[in-house]
């Protein structure tokens, strides 16, 4: 069933993982794949821009349809497996829109904390960052995570219920993503027993990005949130 | 139908003319609304927030389902509707998977036009902007519309394939805003004659941003693209 697939992926890339995710929950584990090297910069390559002019990944293809951003290959996946594996978008309509507002929510936190943060401190050398600007960058992270505080605390202990549904899908990276940079989840006690949880689920083990076991990530990054 | 629904949105906004588009699309007119005046900061306002604590427009509630990021109404209303009016997302798999390709990809539309470029050259005063910088950005604007260029010269009229989809309301709304600022379709044939089209439809027709027949926009936004 997933032998017509294939996928381009990157170590610790947040739009990687996602699709992964969802690929093992929906039970298709051992589609063909191969992992690219960023430091290369394989992902400029031709094997991979005659499929996704942007040179990009994750790059996905299944057949002839390719699908290669994020958010699309999931729902691609998700629409076409709908009662394979786990279901991550339910049949109640409800239920679906609140799904996918948090789905489109983790945008914000991809901003908050990727764009204007992460990738801030790892581009600016450090006797330029500029302290003030870097203070009200670390606000708006911290303003965005007590939404999801919120949000989780009021839950059934996944994003939207008491199931794994793509909500999770598209915010459990995040969550890892920055307790690697140094994230205290202790001041965030939802979102710590969240991610104490999930972070143990087959799925999410299985595709645990695998340079992150070479060592720590730089703690300092988020420390400060 | 659409009397349990509520939507607060704004003039010119594109993340309210998507939603207002598939509302069109799907029969559901005449539901009930207000527009806000961003230039009062009504979005930031109780009655907003209190449904949306981002302070946002669009704010859409369904009975009592709230969604309020632009891309998850669409959805949620094409999943919660999909036999009424206009079909946006296909049954058939490879052409859902195609069309949510295109609507993703929008995000670099909105990145390359919106926030680089609009936002810049509206928040910079004339003498503190870099020109170096500037040539930049309208370079990364040419190569997005030199692949949407690409994208409609090979389908069938529409972004995907013959008919008009939810990728035609994910692309639309930045054709419009992109002539609105300046834009010279002349270099994008496809382009030019896809806008020539849609921009006749009804349902574009009823959404078109009322405050846009004041007076011109400022044509030296995208003149130089």
């Amino acid at each position: 069933m997933s032998s017509n697939m294939f996928l381009y992926w990157g170590s610790g890339s947040i739009p990687c993982w996602k699709p992964m995710l969802v690929l093992e929950e929906k039970g298709l584990s051992g589609y063909p794949n191969k992992r690219i090297s960023f430091g290369d910069q394989e992902h400029k390559s031709d094997e991979i821009t005659k499929l996704n002019p942007r040179g990009q990944v994750p790059t996905f293809k299944d057949g002839d349809v390719v699908v290669n951003e994020s958010n699309a290959i999931c729902f691609y996946l998700e629409n076409k497996f709908p009662d394979k594996g786990t279901k991550l978008l339910p049949d109640d309509k409800a239920e679906f829109g609140r799904i996918v507002q948090r789905c489109a929510e983790t945008a914000n936190v991809f901003n908050t904390a990727v764009v204007n943060l992460a990738q801030y401190r790892f581009k600016t050398p450090k006797d330029k960052l500029d302290e003030e600007l870097l203070k009200t960058k670390y606000e708006d992270f911290r303003e965005e995570l007590k939404l999801w505080e919120g949000y989780l605390a009021a839950s059934g202990g996944y994003v939207v219920g008491s199931n794994f549904t793509m909500a999770d899908v598209f915010f459990f990276p995040y969550v890892a993503f920055g307790v690697r940079l140094g994230l205290n989840l202790a001041k965030y006690p939802a979102i710590s027993a969240y991610y104490d949880k999930v972070k143990d689920r087959p799925s999410v083990k299985t595709t645990w990005p695998p340079h992150w076991a070479d060592g720590p990530g730089d703690s300092s990054i988020f420390g400060p949130v």
